[in-house]
């Protein structure tokens, strides 16, 4: 298992991916920037260039909730972490969901 | 306004409504049952005639946090309260989320 591996951080299998968790690291506004973000990015973004208003400690455990609960796919490459939203996971175990999300009004 | 009204709870205006709070009230298990039995339900629900193994403090909780967040609606009619899923306003305000969610599959 790759994640028996010191750097490689744990992702839940599309099949373990729930619809709580989901909707819980969802319902953050600046994870749901970050998301946003992810989703308008044809790339992997490196975990700085999405600007987020906020500390690094609280900047990583909002990366840190949206990777456990399936959302993103985080890649630890040299010394930074490259971040993809795991849109098609999602769209498969739960279809509709992001698009509803994503197609919604920011929050003001 | 009605909610000067001491027996009124207060419920915010569709437009109101906001995707983050939204999203965190579907996102309890015990709070996603509820909901799940009001769309199944033609008439509102007195909150009671919704099992939920927990206590009575928690389920006020659970209800109160779904309504504060506009996802349903509860009507006092004599001492009892009568529940209803705001399903019109939030397809309106977030179309295919709610259809999202309930054709999820439910939590183990």
């Amino acid at each position: 298992m790759p994640d028996d591996l010191p750097h490689t951080l744990h992702h839940p299998a599309p099949d373990e991916i729930q619809l709580p968790p989901v909707l819980h690291a969802l319902s953050d506004p600046q994870r749901l920037h970050i998301v946003r973000e992810l989703a308008a990015s044809a790339e992997p973004r490196a975990c700085g260039s999405i600007d987020l208003d906020v500390a690094k400690s609280t900047m990583t455990h909002h990366y840190r909730v949206l990777r456990e609960a399936g959302v993103i796919r985080q890649e630890r490459v040299g010394t930074t972490k490259l971040t993809a939203l795991r849109r098609e996971d999602i769209d498969q175990r739960f279809p509709g969901l992001l698009d509803a999300v994503l197609g919604s009004p920011v929050p003001a």
